[in-house]
């Protein structure tokens, strides 16, 4: 089982942005917890991260044919990005979308995600256990059906 | 660790209801499963289910200096029950929402949480793996500060 | 052919309650011309009244398996509960539903309802006349498919 | 006692017209129905079809005087004509608006009726029944005061 | 100068229609009164009443190169007529639109004319003495260009 | 017959105004053509105007008991005082509100008034005979009922 | 004169609730002060507290024919609860609403009330004091017609 | 303990102004059962009226260090004037807002208040007793901190 | 191959109506265009216009069994015929909805289409050639099934 | 060149008011500061405040053919002064709108100016800095043509 | 006569995606049929394809000088990107907005296009054809002024 | 102290771009004209410009740490970018937000920032002006605390 990990626009800083919201943990922390859980669970995974809006669309699309799913924080994209939200519905890979904050008790523009209908799921407001939890969410949908 | 998991109205009707939306996991099977998990991680879990707005905000009460978080699926009242948001608030203990089927993809109305602002988190969509993530997400957050 | 009729919050007030609005005849009385028709249709009917959401939930899922349809005047919660709305979508049986008054020369709140997309059809306006007119609307649609 | 029946536009090429929303009955076969009940009930009924709003305006006006009630399907008109509800109102007798399908449960705008504020009540969602019951509803409307 | 008076919808109905709102003076009183008072101005008027959306449309197409101005009381028509609106603005007359009753103490649907935004200025409330009003302003307009 | 004519803020700067707009009258030969027609008329009219809501609030008290009627262009404050149109309601005369430009074609916080629910009726966009139509208008309501 | 006091959901935790909003006067201590007020005034008063919407409708059924009004904290179903409006119209006893915080300084959600508009009126914002201000402003209008 | 005790707009007409809603009781006795219950509570009040936003606004800036409390009723400037909002926040004084109408049972725009969020509390609906109750209200936040 | 082309109202007019709009191609140059085009591409053509909602209705309804699409330019019912909508729903015949002026830039309320829903596709701002293209559109969809 | 610097209501009490919001530099510091800066750019400033929107107005009224341009903090009137909008719009002068917080981050009904779509343009959230920042704007305006 | 026909996001994976709305053709096979039509019609054509909106936005800058118009299927970015709308304004060049699926037809949130009040029309819902048509329709603006 | 200076999308085409909405000054002089500001003020500044979201978003990351400030003129991303919004937050430096034209003053879409609410404030409508106004008040801000 291949999946795919994208962090979305302004994740390279996490730790040191915004702490009270985000958290002090960084994304290199996440990552190596990422693959941890991954190799203990036996999945590949690829973790990639792009602040650029074209750029994950070239990586979804790159996805298909090769990976199983996508697990994806599509940060402030989530909110904004319809061209995201056609790259995976075209790639036709199951989605999970994840976010550090609850993003339901934020400003009100961020209770709208464009992602969220054509994926699987969202998880939301665990801090870095989101992506654990995440990664859970897809490996147990593709090998059990759940 | 005492997790009190509660199932809201209609819940009951599990397996049978609405399949296609649902899936066909009973509630006693899913009980099951939070159970078995809950013994593994070693947290004792209380599972309650009520058709009845004011008997859920009585068990919320009661949860206040015996449970250390709870795991709730509010179903229907999830967009209509300010008094079992009030609840929760007042129980000031920490609280994951999770639904089985994915509200962000399906009517308008569904898209509203008046449980997540005040939740830890919200988990939608994995079907009985929501509530086995949810789990997870309560548990690291005591546990961890995940 | 056995229906299930329900009468939603404050309907046991009838007679007494705005005779303005409602009209004076009592659910008594309503009673009796429902119970009158079924026998003259040969339909068994059961009428229940409660006030309590939960309530109607449960009498809703306790239908399942033993009526041919429901009868239903979800009164206040016709507007506000979602819950039920479910619980009649759960129970996958006909649903007929009727109102007193004329719910869409009222109040702005009152034009919405949660039932009605889930229902076969609804009745509004004609008083306890909407009850019969419900009564022979499910029973054509169950002997004669119309 | 005598009863103006109105069809609004397109409903002439009912029975033939989008089946899987309509049904496919037509036309004549409910008018037949419509005027065998009439007879049962000794209501005299006319039965008239126009779909042009104008028409329908002079159809309603020339009811005055004539006509003890208007048993109505205003159809696409139901949504649009301010001047239908005019004329309805002007006319002053009791109306009856029906519909075919559940316009509850269909697009947005068919879920405004600019008609039944100014109706006695409006039945919607029974195919070929909503007639029939409709003509009941303003016959007892007008025989019992129900 | 010669001016066509269009009357719209339901206007043929006047002094019977729902006193209330719109007074007992009837359309062949309130023709009168503008004939007599076109006359004393000079004015040469032409008054048409019609049901027909489709024949108000026409009448003020056959009305360019004829007339100098068009008063209209669009009834219904105000607020659902894009139409209309549409022939007067290809007509290129000053139009004044009028309004027996005071459309802004109604119904909010009936504070929107589309008519309005293209006519020269509205006059609305005044009973049969809109009309009056409302030929003076265009004498006034076409003759001081007031 | 006593009429109190009213002109609200900035109409004191008319005919240097935007002229586009408001055309090149000034305020003094409105006044003069209002007070002509008056005397035509046999009306007594006291021409007041305020930049001040307040002022024009205390205007509006002193002219109880001793006025027929008020004539009134409430300029800006049409769209935002609420306290005038309390004031207007509180004097219980007949109120007939003027404006020059046509506010129905403006920008769309200029086609909400206050004060039209609570007056007589609305005369726009005739330029300086929107006051003259309008004196004739209260006239006419005080001396014939029109 | 007797007085029906109704505590809506969640005020039974009064004191140990959210403080920072709700104060840390415990349900109890406002009980008592209620009962020192009403027996200072010679109010019969009988407390009640409830969770339950449907429980809250049957005591407010109860009443009818026994109380000569009611003072009521609806809490959350203050903005949910239509069937609650319903019940206290129909039972056309003098209701005065209640509540602790200034609901119109809250979330949005909170400044609407179901129950104000069929009420006596509305006191917000003053703790404790609220029901004091309430039981006084219920007993001015039962006697002095205030 | 002093009380600067406001009337907004129009209240100088009480008691002649629009009975139906706001009773016969005229400006000048409230004042007289404001002055007799401040002097049986032992405070000093001054009562003041304008119809002026400015001058009210200067009033207020006038209380600060000299009044322990304002208790206003801002009337029809209530739902517009963010200006007298903003000078009760600079006076940084406790407010009671009292309303002699219920606002909330009226036309919507009077459901808004800009003072409300920045005062106390809202009292709405009780006649001239909203003021003594308001009055009340500010003695016990006062001298209690109920 | 035989296609209904339907101009809506006030398409006679074309050419003369304000040509800053509609340019000042006259709808006899359009037909022209439209048949030669239509010889060319060996298609029979039948072209009507009409002001008439209900006449716009009776030739769709007419066009079942003849012909095998239908270009329509619905003009100012675009926006508010429901009417045509069922109409071109009923008739089942592919349609291609046309436009002169571009209405994605004008009034807001021109940016909706009823129509569109249940066409082939829209062109819309070509002036004379948008019926050119349309007529491409619907012949290679019927040809080639592009 | 003359500019006329205007300050809106409250801002008389600036340096004590909501020092949160506003700092603590009074307007006299304010007023010294835009002195000492035109003095120094050759500008003949005259600085006014009040708190009446009638007063406001009419030193708009004065200020035409004496001063250059119009530097203005219309503060809370900014939100709700179409009439202050309609007086500077008539003096036809070039006008500048500062405020001294930044109102795109404050309340929702903040976010509106009135008088932005009539000024020049918009300078908010530098504190008294944004005056000075105002009258360099309107002085390059003046001058540069920038 | 030079042509820009501009792809936009996620286009390149044309025929594989979606086809149950995009159809099966691939780009490849459009951007042939585009050739060929250009090639028969005289006009140069050059094709391109992103996935970023600011690729998107440098190539129509490009465009400038060298291109006669801009063929452009936006994509997800015609509902999201201002900063295409921005590019393709500043290039001043003729526009044509295609798309392959009906947008009309679709999510509420396609039928909003940022593109089209700033092109010269738009063609949406025939496929590949959209695009042929598009190519015809600037063809047509650029040599015949149609 | 080091600023950096950002330019969003389309405004490197300056000068040539739609000159009557933003001037015919060009991006180099508007960047010397800020450059020569800089030098007179003892800033140093460093200028950029992109056409894409991503690589602002990579500019004000990189921001971090080296400059004191943000003067950044989103251009067409100010209303559609949470991302760069994000970005600004994250980096947790002062922002000042400019633009050209005045924002207020153009199409409704243009009035949101998503920029503003976590800017130190913004400067709207003087042209190459609002630069310089930017670049004294991010100095002044840094410098004097004002």
């Amino acid at each position: 089982m291949k999946i795919l990990v994208m962090h979305g626009p302004n994740l390279n800083l996490l730790g040191t942005r915004e702490p009270s919201i985000y958290g002090n943990v960084t994304i290199k922390e996440i990552n190596s917890a990422i693959s941890a859980l991954a190799l203990e669970m036996g999945i590949e995974v690829n973790i990639v991260q792009s602040n650029s809006e074209g750029a994950l669309i070239e990586r979804i699309h790159a996805a298909i044919g090769i990976y199983d799913g996508i697990l994806i924080n599509p940060a402030a994209y989530t909110h904004t990005s319809i061209a995201i939200r056609a790259a995976l519905s075209a790639a036709a890979l199951p989605v999970v979308e994840v976010h550090l904050s609850n993003i339901h008790s934020r400003e009100e523009f961020r209770s709208r995600s464009f992602i969220a209908p054509i994926a699987l799921g969202q998880i939301s407001g665990f801090g870095p256990d989101s992506y654990l939890l995440g990664l859970r969410a897809i490996f147990n949908h593709l090998t059990k059906g759940l």
